[in-house]
Parts: structure tokens; sequence; C-alpha cells
């Protein structure tokens, strides 16, 4: 899409279309149409980082908690969003044996319980063993850099959805 | 809901109870659940309300902008949240006579064209007559001044949404 023709929609189209360059908060692309026109896709992605960096923790923290579960229950249930289930087959997490699926459940649980939202990772930029092997590693992590090290994942994740529009 | 029973809740079952309390914004009950314990309900209240009056002009427009048109086609085509569609319908929007809806259309049209966001009221607090006659009188209001209020009948929404958990 080319950057002229994203200035010129309304914020309902803006909002269909980038709704979901970070997972399950479209108030985040709702937001950011205020800063149009954007001079070009990186200059709109800027603008995407730039909101979520001038939240505070809790809200920086929310956005972690509207991402599923890596491998969890929604992968097997339909109800992940489109962007969701690609990336996650794509990294092949679909199709992980009983065994990595149950070590991937326990380390998740793990995950949230000690940091009170779930593991994100850029899965696209990953396969199932380095995403498994980073989760495994950032459970050590200590909180408020783990909070930074997620919200760079999120927005990994966001450029290459940026990309694909 | 028993507020010592919102305050053993995990973040997931936390956003699925409050995700839509204000309207397609599960962002901010997942970040006001980095709250709690929480004493009372109308303390739960303040914390959505504080999150909300913290966040940048473009992030309260971003609210505004994830809620529907009211007796906009999303009522009509049956994609709107149930929350919404409940209020709506109670409201007596469903059932406009053509000219109402023509005008609702109208107006709802020139008051997005004006204020790069959609008229929001608390359609529970109000019934079809009172409403398309606050529409009317907002459109010539100030743009900060409406942003104001427009806020305000988001947490009026989200107390009644509140109320009914």
């Amino acid at each position: 899409m080319d950057i002229r023709a994203v200035n010129t929609l309304s914020y309902e189209e803006f909002v269909d279309i980038f709704g979901n360059v970070v997972e399950r908060c479209p108030l985040i692309a709702a937001a950011v149409w205020s800063r149009r026109p954007f001079s070009t896709f990186p200059d709109l992605e800027a603008s995407i980082a730039e909101f979520i960096d001038n939240l505070p923790v809790s809200g920086q923290e929310g956005i972690l908690r509207c991402h599923p579960d890596l491998a969890g229950r929604d992968l097997f249930s339909g109800s992940l969003t489109p962007e969701s289930r690609g990336e996650q087959t794509q990294a092949g997490l679909a199709s992980l044996t009983p065994a990595e699926e149950s070590r991937m459940r326990r380390l998740n649980a793990e995950y949230k319980d000690r940091f009170g939202f779930p593991f994100v990772i850029c899965a696209r930029m990953n396969d199932r063993e380095s995403i498994v092997q980073r989760l495994s590693e950032r459970l050590g992590s200590d909180p408020a850099e783990e909070l930074r090290r997620a919200v760079e994942e999120v927005k990994k994740i966001c450029h290459l959805r940026l990309r694909d529009i």
C-alpha cells in the first residue's frame, strides 16, 4: 500500500487495515491516526513505537496481556487472530510433539506466573527451537528488563505486519 | 461479582470479564489489572478512569475511534459487541423510522468529519430523541471541549457495564 493512499484513509478504514499490527490493540492504530499525514511507512511505524513507549508501565504490560500464549490453547481452538495463527504456524508451533507442547505449556505458565504477562517473541524471526530456548532463558530475567525486551518484540511483530500490508 | 473474587482473577480471566467495559479496548482492562488488589468496585472504576485520563490526547481519541456509530451500519449488520447492541437497542436505536435513521446517518457523518471520531454518548442514560438532540447540539462544540465530554460519556458507559458484571 502506498503511503499517500494511507494518508487519505478515514479512521474507520485505517483501523480496519492497521488495527491488529499490535495484537488485539486497535486502540493504538486508532490513536496513531491522529498523527497523519505520514511521510513514509517507517514514519507510521515510528509513531506507533512512540505511542507505546509513552504509555505508563501498566499500559505496556496491558499490551502484552492482549497477546495469546505461544503454542497455547488459542492456537488449537481456532480463536487466534489470523496474523497470530499465521506467525505461530510458520514458526512450527502448530506441529510440536506432545512432549514439546507440554514443555511449552509448563514454561508459559511459569513465565506468566513470574511476570504477570505472557511470553511475547517475534515468532517469524525464530523457529520452534529458538522460541523454547529464549522462553527458557528469559524466565530468569529481571522484571523491568523483561518488560523492555517484550515490548521490543511487540515492535518487531508490528514491523513485519506493517510490511505485509 | 465480589471484589475479593475479582482480586484473585488471573489477567486472562480479568480481560475475559472486563475487557469490553471500555468498548473494543481490552488493552485498558489488561493494563488496570496491574493495579490490583482493588478495595471496591468504585476503586476499580477509578483506576480505569485514571488510566484513560493519563493517556495523551491521541490515545483518548483512539478510544473514541474504537466505538461504533450509533444507529450505524454495525447495528444492522450484527457486527456490534453484545454490550453495544444491547445498549443501542434499549435506547430505541434499532427501531428508528427511515427518516430518523437517515437523519442520524447524516449527523454522524458530519460529526466524524468535524471531530475525527464518532459521536459517543451513554445510550442507556438517554433515549432516541435525546440522543439525536445531543448529537445535533454537540456538533457545534469546541473540539477540545468535545473530546473531554466524549471521554466522560465513555466513563458513564464503563460505569454501567461494570454494574452489570
